[in-house]
């Protein structure tokens, strides 16, 4: 086992990322993943494909769990948070806590946050959508697992939709909630999501109602051109204020900014398109390893654009949509960077006595 | 000196932050930049500030050259071109060509391309925008230059613009040219040149015309609310389809397509918000080592999503726009991602003889 030692919090796509990256370069890698599973959110919140290429999310995260389970250099413990944490850049100190009982004392080098993000939970918004109201008002991850299933149907009814709805920006670039930030991924996965949709129900009318679609880079060509094209989805621009029962359907009232006209349209089923808020691991790991957090609760990365994983305590670094709203690719990327810094950090440790 | 060496093609943010990385984790970079200064295109094309905090970007350039340059574990070679490679994962031969004459056999365990993009040439859209034709007709580029010397004028006149637009989507989004991605970059640096075009011409009107605002994640209150609030910059969604001289001035005419109307209105000056394509040296040292590029020219990444810099042949990567449009993060994150992998895949080298 090497000497250096650097800890990762967090067993989802950025923890295990940088976790094999540590373990791969020869550096001593500890996971701790509070739940009882690695894998992270997509798993956790079961995940279908991913973005932008509809494979399997369940089997690349458990591909990338085995790379980290049967790594010499990797140690994982699950059901494990972390308690405290002293020392500096070198020389760390950290307790474990096991969920079954008893802690646990471990020294590192340096330290990764990776502690993800949670869905924007829409009761915030139930006023206007009736998320909690109406059955047939789904989110983004609901219908994730309904693909996941290959099962999708009204909830109301458990028949196959006719019409279906996406309303983009649902906890995003909304200044009266206080998220006035926007998600990034949530136009890549409402589209992916569409294409899913029409892929099992052909003849499904799917509408995504937005703001700005924010199919940046080869988003535009992977998917954006091809929902259109290929799949017949229908993008409007255009803002929904509101979602009313009418008969065994729902309305949805707003207006086509586009055509400058209201728009009143039955749908079978609307898909809440909502963004990413820091994940309850995500605040309670900043405060306890004593970080900077912006105001919303996501680590701080004092160094952007040309640092992205740096934190406000040096050998303290972060990957992934712990520190704001990141995609696939951004995690995995920020994991390398932050495995690097973590191993020279952790290569400045005071030489071991003896 | 470390036995195992990494070799970097490219001395722009994404090739400089990966030979930093390198060196510091105690593996030998080698650096090669065709040109006679390390910073890539922030330094060539005279980038006045970073999006999205307006820093420096000669400065910031400057002391990423000096930390790779000043490294004992890295070697830098300007005016370097790469001619040939040969061996394959951990055991890479590779041809330089020095500009002044005589050519250079490296060996190197991996090899990382960061050879960046070119702008687009607005000249391909000519007949539309008049970039050649008429002096006020710039890109966003020639406005990082005025804006770096603290001077920005109409060509035309010498004297400051009262009204300036900005035209995004020049060569992206744009199937008639062949590029139907979308650059990533250009909504965020056209709302960062609008700010400082406020910033030093305050009673300056100036627009910005989009098909979508590509504000993702942060970007979205770091700029967009502040280019709207703070500083009072229109933006309209539409599309401008002819510029074209009326007396001393641009007529631009297009369609505001939330109001549904034509839109003719008088400009001082034009900003073409030019997009990425591949750099001459993408496609050149893509080709030289032999992988795989898509049909742009842009390096394949075949493993995207969740790794976004292994290229098709194992044991040489790719960070930063050499793979497709890239912010400065993706830059940075990528090279840190490529650097890391390059070390394990250096470090199978085959161990040397004796």
């Amino acid at each position: 086992m090497p000497a250096e030692t650097v800890l990762v919090i967090g067993g989802g796509p950025a923890g295990l990322a940088a976790a094999r990256g540590v373990a791969d370069v020869g550096t001593r890698a500890i996971l701790v993943e509070q739940r009882d599973r690695l894998g992270g959110t997509p798993i956790s919140a079961g995940y279908s494909g991913f973005t932008p290429f509809f494979k399997d999310a369940e089997a690349i995260m458990n591909e990338m769990a085995a790379g980290v389970l049967k790594h010499p250099n990797a140690t994982v413990h699950l059901n494990t948070t972390i308690r405290s944490r002293s020392g500096s850049a070198g020389d760390f100190t950290v307790t474990l806590s096991h969920a079954g009982g008893g802690e646990e004392t471990v020294t590192a080098g340096a330290i990764i946050i990776a502690t993800g993000f949670d869905h924007f939970d829409p009761g915030k918004a139930s006023q206007m959508y009736g998320y909690y109201e109406f059955p047939d008002v789904i989110t983004l991850v609901d219908a994730e697992r309904m693909l996941k299933a290959k099962n999708v149907v009204r909830p109301s009814t458990g028949r196959p939709p006719e019409r279906v709805c996406f309303v983009q920006c649902v906890g995003s670039r909304d200044r009266r909630i206080g998220n006035e930030y926007c998600s990034k991924v949530c136009c890549g996965v409402a589209t992916k999501e569409a294409i899913e949709i029409k892929e099992m129900l052909p003849n499904c009318r799917v509408t995504i109602f937005y703001i700005d679609m924010r199919m940046y880079g080869f988003w535009e060509n992977q998917l954006y051109w091809k929902a259109q094209e290929q799949f017949k989805i229908n993008f409007i621009r255009g803002v929904i204020t509101e979602i009313l029962p009418k008969g065994d359907r729902l309305m949805i009232k707003g207006e086509d900014t586009t055509m400058g006209r209201p728009v009143e349209v039955p749908m079978d089923m609307v898909i809440l398109s909502v963004g990413m808020v820091p994940s309850k691991g995500t605040i309670e790991v900043g405060r306890l390893l004593g970080v900077l957090q912006e105001k919303h609760g996501f680590i701080e990365t004092p160094g952007t654009p040309m640092d992205t994983v740096s934190t406000s305590v040096p050998g303290i670094y972060v990957a992934g949509a712990a520190a704001g709203p990141k995609d696939l690719e951004d995690s995995v990327s920020m994991a390398g960077l932050a495995a690097m810094k973590a191993i020279a950090a952790a290569r400045q440790a005071p030489a071991p006595v003896g």
